[in-house]
């Protein structure tokens, strides 16, 4: 008997093996499958089935593809008309050797997601363990927001769903659920990814509004971004996304042909440290640190526009093909090799963004210097703490913004430590922006050194 | 914030490390003990801390190991006199980032043992987990007889420890043992090693057992076996073992080379299938298949006598030498290269031991045909269900019991399934019992048959 | 600048893959081609060219499958009709960044064979090294019976391809031939991988007789078996072959499971050890230790019967399932779970192979017993030494000549260590031979031991 | 047989382990050497004996560290008196299964110098190949201006040994030498790692003159440098370096840590990329790219001066420690945890180095600005082509030779492509120059643009 926990880094997903006797299931696969054909062959078992807890919008479903290298059958909720495995409803039930898995409708961050209720035959009736997708996750539960014009329907589902089926399993039960700290669909989630529905229960913020409507009025009151992808990913994961088989290889490119692809529309994307970034860039690109990439590629990215990616190892580059495939951007014609030394030796030209640190940030503000101070946080984190005079602008909304911005005069970018700051100021730059520099540190630096240009008032 | 259970197989000890922040800790590490060192490394932290939870009796610790490389404390219990590390006692706390431990005194298994509860200050003040020791396993509890003549003692303390202090810790609570199933440190444990206290206080069979005097009465009825190696350990982790350093790593020795090395007082270790033993083997080995070289090594290995092994592949070979340098087995002179072909080749001889299936088996004894029918399971098996006719003699007892064995009688050795009959047709043979068959299927295949030799009346 | 040659062990056939700049080509890569895009990806370089050496007879080859994967051009000699890629002609030249490729029309082997030399511009004319195919291998020449009926014409053309092209490429030149020691393509290769033409000149056998006809006369009288299987890796690798993807994953299958498959038709290939496999073996299995199976899969093996296999461990079940596929093997229905142990404990019918050492042989023969003594290796081997009264079938001939054995009549099957013979042994055994026993050890225990029964006279 | 070549990139050092039979040699192996022992396990041979062509001056030798792990003998030239290991002459020889070694003795790159002729006994006499330590190159020849006051007599004797003694071989032999291209042990060296004596016989330069005198004049017109640590490489070498047993696992120190080290003493040693550098850098650091920290290290670091890392990945990490070791520089107190991110958060001060293109910095040039460009290439690049105005400090001199350049005048450090630039900007920073720019592209985007100031005169 054995379970396992496959995470991808970023998107913070969270998908599950588990097996007994000859067999095994697997719950909420990713794209790049072939991890789960290694750990069942290394125990010895067979993929049967597969289950989605609900139609993903964060990433490529993996199941069509796992089904494919195995043969195993795909199940999901009823109350959507996939196009592709096998409906299941509640209190439908599957033997996986000594285990058993149960389904439970537990509709509320979308209106099919089940839960699936595991419980060891072996040893009486009691649950072990619930995996619960986006339902209820490790110090918060799931968003409601996503099924527009629904809002009120979904917060009170979801209540339903956590306080009369959940949590009745019992405090002794496991949670597994499908995303964990860092993930896009939940806030508040805990950094630790072990739990039961008793801690839960004691300590989850959320769990302990029992109220049904002051639950759902905060539920409705939370704010949540939408990236721009989750509209494809809606779009495949209902039909069913393209098969994929093994991983592409990007080629390498000289300095030539970097230039020659990304005059012809190529998208060169940077996925060095934001300090690397901005000592010296190729100009035009888009700069996302590679740990960004899940959480921003979405927004910023464009289905169908070939990219050209520069990493500074092999390594990253491999993680940054499996990053862009998760999200269904498959188009990549190769990488800059030899990386910015490369296109530096050649003699082009590069671009640069100025570092401006926390100490001198504060003192520019405190002389009322003219510039735009641009703030890309979340709104909620801008909410609670920003500098004097920060204009705001979601970073993921930034494209569709930018023409709002004074472009002939000068900008810092700003987030909670530089880091989304540079995606900012790479897109800035590219729009011809030209003085443009980064506040590494930025707000974290600022509290550090209690600036005194904070401004913590309600916003 | 992480935590990732080490388990080593045959042994089924499991070690647990965690970490948050800088730091993290380790919980009844191993003797190889490069594993934890890589793990904290690519988790960005730093070993500070190492716990015992008891004087472990079945595996060599590698506490004093893991703190040479990385520096670490060592903690124990306050109520055995160790000879490294510092004692801790009930209440102690450690934080490592956010995730706090706290010292529970937990005697019972053995009378200094602690079990340590985890929490995490992130979120309230509800046990996330604890780890057990040997306190209390998956499906069992620890046993209370190896105190000798304390142990009415030790069963009241664990009645204690485990129903006034770790239950209450609550159902929510994750359990951590030392030991998974295949342990020869408790009987009943499940295949599934992820549980709570409340799974197992709803299932687990002693714990279902409330009355004090009962379960007392139960643990002394309890039989359990100790492999002659316990002496050793015990002697070696209140003391500090040797210090090891990087695992040996045996050298190839050709067939006449190993016929010197035997010859000289060496011990041929055959770690191969029972099949390839039972076809083929140097005289005088001892066969102990791979997978039973943890369970049945420290009944039948001597220290000091020099080790030569035979496996089929390299793999194998380094296995090997990990189970025998966590028992503390230290002196491996070498490995027969080539194995058996090479052995065949040199044109030495080679034994074997005939193959016996169960209607075969059944049809001797119903003839009533003269041998010895040795049955080497051990005597909970052999009381549950039998052959009639059979003689039972515990393979871990064999080798001092076998002068009460007719050497002029053929015999048939028998198990489970065939795999610790081949052992002791092994040491039969060794023994220069001439006639000896090995009943590969056993029981197994006698009740798949059910043969009507089976005895299940009361033994 | 690298160069790596990736060897398929069994086969022993050698590919090799080599960069510069950006670029890198491959020579004779095999069907498992991942190998090369993943060496291509850890040097920064994309493959771009693939080239076979001639149409390869002993494995399915991977170029359509790389070139999928890459999109690389595929490249062979003109003289024969391929079904896919371009045909190249003496003199034309590729450049690989610094490196630079130029093909010489090297017939013999067969008729289209090429060698490719290769030059490093950066440093002057003088040939680098030649990838020479089948023609010229470390110690031994190409064979030259492969053609039917051109068996003279070939071998005058290996002559002039050997001395006319290869050697005057000068000593200097390295040599990286597709195939090493052990394979069928040659019987006298060096273990050693590394040579010059230089050393090869003044060393290897065949390039000792420099006078044309006696060379010729030479190649026409040696002795090679062709495995049944070059028939349809001729036809694969003229037309070919069906794209694979990824590899297959037998699933698990029960005793039963096993049962049933057999029963409707599927073999039973049981890849453990020859001395495993003699003490229990489940009825009508063929053994092939899995050492032997790219040997003797080629022969034994009939496309399209379905396949269940039985190993030890998952990597030998993974390098079988690599051996098959290479060889053209794909309808893989499953593996045997729990192996033997799980057959046996079933209660179902094992058979069983008598030992016989070479004392106990010899001893017999001297007393005249009667019993057929099956001596199953390669004619060659056969005269040069055997016992007196061996009949010889070639173990890859035995199925069809199985029917001229004497079915009542004891069999010991007989080899050169014993390896092969318990491949006999098992043919004979699932032929309802029922008095079988496998010589373990064979020749050279009976030369070991300077057996009285050696016949060294001229066969 | 098997022979593999084991390179450590950045010192382009490479060591061989060849085997045979039950054996394994072992020439010139690293600190780092449980690679051998694995290679050697893995191979089923057992290393019997280790040969040191030289004392090595540019990494601590292995041998000792090799030796403790497998008892094998160490062996080394007789004309100079180590403090380990025993001493071989001319003509000695040692077997290796079918493999034979001789000994020759090949003085000129160091008086005790060695060569170790490889035949394969299986075929003949003729030499298979060399181990030629620092005497023969692929490319090139040993440098002969170590051995102070004698670089007459040494270059002498590497005319001999080379015209000789190794070219007498035989054009078919191969070359196994120390050293690969990258190596500050020969200017020249090709990027192509295999070669025979008769390649080198027709293109290396060096064994293109054949007039004695003439080569050896040349011999001692040619300039190379010598880093500071071969002092210590060559005491460690000749006496026996300490043992180091595991690698040395850095701590994780977070920015406060990392302030409190730096501040008693420590040096913050900045392993990223140049781009990353330049954008942001912690007060006082020294920046060496993780590339060039083999080639810069033993020239700028202290021996027993603290050291904290900073890497972006785990990897770079691990492979910075054993660079470091490797040269015997085991002082590593942590690393900082978190980047330069962690830093930058902590609200603490953070440096910067402008970046300026080929075409800016031609246009200052051009202009006549009052600036130092201080080209810290070597003087052979220099004197090639250098811009007119730069001034030359070899970057390995630049700390003993800073104090002659003017702290009140821009700087532009410049070199090959700005990697090493940029090592020179962190030393100028740290000695309190303020106004430092660094020319990313430098030499390279200026040849590329083809710049008006480029000087390729007689310098």
């Amino acid at each position: 008997m054995f379970l396992k926990k496959i995470k991808s880094e970023g998107l913070a997903h969270l998908s599950w093996i588990f097996g007994d006797g000859n067999e095994a299931f697997v719950v909420d696969p990713r794209r790049d499958c072939q991890v789960y054909v290694d750990i069942a062959a290394s125990q010895g078992v067979h993929i049967t089935r597969i289950f989605e807890t609900h139609r993903n919008e964060d990433y490529v479903i993996g199941s069509l593809e796992l089904s494919r290298l195995t043969g195993a059958r795909i199940h999901h909720g009823a109350a959507l008309d996939f196009g592709y495995g096998d409906s299941v409803t509640e209190g439908d039930t599957f033997e996986c050797g000594a285990l058993r898995l149960e389904i439970l409708e537990t509709p509320g961050h979308t209106p099919e997601s089940i839960s699936l209720v595991l419980r060891d035959s072996n040893q009486g009736d009691t649950p072990v363990g619930v995996f619960t997708g986006d339902a209820l996750f490790i110090g918060d539960v799931g968003r409601t927001d996503l099924v527009s014009g629904r809002e009120r329907e979904m917060a009170e589902a979801l209540y339903d769903t956590l306080f009369n089926k959940l949590l009745p399993l019992g405090d002794q039960t496991l949670i597994y659920p499908a995303h964990g700290a860092g993930s896009v669909c939940g806030e508040n989630m805990a950094s630790r990814e072990f739990s039961t529905l008793g801690h839960e229960r004691a300590h989850s913020p959320m769990l302990q509004v029992q109220d049904r409507e002051r639950f759902v009025r905060k539920k409705m009151e939370e704010h949540h971004y939408q990236p721009r992808y989750f509209k494809k990913m809606e779009e495949y994961n209902l039909e069913g996304p393209p098969l994929l088989g093994p991983l592409p290889v990007p080629r390498p490119l000289s300095a030539g042909e970097v230039a020659k692809r990304t005059e012809s529309g190529a998208l060169l994307l940077d996925l060095r440290s934001p300090e690397a970034f901005a000592s010296s860039f190729i100009p035009g690109s888009l700069s996302i640190p590679l740990d960004l990439l899940p959480a921003y590629g979405g927004y910023l990215l464009e289905y169908g526009r070939e990219l050209v990616l520069l990493t500074d190892t092999q390594t990253e580059l491999d993680l940054a093909v499996r990053h862009l495939i998760r999200m269904g951007f498959e188009s990549i014609a190769g990488y800059a090799k030899g990386g910015l030394t490369a296109w530096q030796s050649s003699g082009r030209d590069y671009g640069s963004v100025d570092a401006i640190d926390a100490g001198a940030l504060n003192a520019r503000l405190e002389q009322g210097e003219e510039f735009t101070l641009l703030d890309v946080r979340k709104i909620t984190e801008f909410r609670k703490v920003r500098l004097k005079g920060a204009r705001h602008v979601f970073l993921g909304h930034l494209p569709d913004e930018i023409g709002q911005l004074d472009r002939n005069m000068p900008v810092v970018t700003f987030c909670g430590s530089g880091q989304r700051a540079i995606v900012a100021a790479s897109i800035l730059k590219a729009h011809g922006f030209e003085d443009v520099a980064n506040a590494f540190g930025s707000m974290a630096a600022c509290e550090a050194l209690d600036c005194s240009m904070l401004d913590r008032s309600e916003a």
